[in-house]
């Protein structure tokens, strides 16, 4: 099963959520052997991805908690561009909306994701989400640098 | 402290020790911050390494266990180069010897190795060690490639 993520720029005032402060960095971004460290909140854990297969259908994934300790130090030996980001979860009828609100180096970038179970589920775009950006590299995190 | 580990190739039959088998693969070689997968027996553990510090003296070190399961799928994706060795310990007056048998590409190539507490340490070469390669980097194990 693969999870279908459209992603969107946003416009206007965002509602309500939850919010939570996420850090990523890359200790590799090559494509076939990904690793990256992630906090998020209180919680912290070491990624590896390997390349997405010949069918596009899957990709091998490695995760493991680690302690917060241990996380921050890993951050400082990433590769540059280091993210810090507020991840803002808003329930929107059926569906979640995850908002990324970005700080430091990306200050001002928003992006919004929401995940349907198929390509054809019907989603009513809200009128605070602008342009939508699937599909647009530029802005997948293992891009933002 | 450092430690002062000298490295010999190996001449002549080698004595009975306790043998560990070892895999080794890195999903990074880059000296800023490599990537280490490793099996020890049964027990299996990712790593990572920063860069050496400017004075030469030290360098940030994360390791964690993981499971043989994980290692064993990670080993698959690492770098070309995955070294599998038979690690020899044996007991040799005051010292232990470490005795790195090679597997695979590398089959034949052997290597010992002995920890000394400081570089004017006295220790008296056994017959069956052969020449020193202490500081030649094409032994060391992130350049077996």
């Amino acid at each position: 099963m693969i999870d279908i993520e459209r992603k969107f720029l946003v416009n206007g005032p965002i509602p309500e959520g939850e919010d939570t402060p996420i850090q990523e960095g890359y200790l590799s971004r090559n494509p076939e052997r990904t690793v990256r460290i992630r906090t998020r909140k209180d919680k912290a854990n070491i990624s590896v991805k390997g390349k997405i297969s010949a069918d596009g259908l899957s990709r091998y994934e490695f995760k493991q908690e680690i302690s917060m300790e241990d996380a921050l130090n890993l951050l400082k030996i990433c590769e540059p561009g280091v993210i810090e980001k507020t991840r803002r979860a808003i329930k929107w009828g059926e569906h979640t909306i995850k908002v990324d609100i970005f700080h430091g180096k990306y200050d001002g970038l928003v992006i919004a994701e929401v995940e349907l179970e198929d390509p054809d589920q019907p989603f009513e775009k809200p009128e605070w989400l602008g342009e939508e950006v699937t599909g647009n590299l530029k802005y997948y995190n293992s891009n933002l640098t």
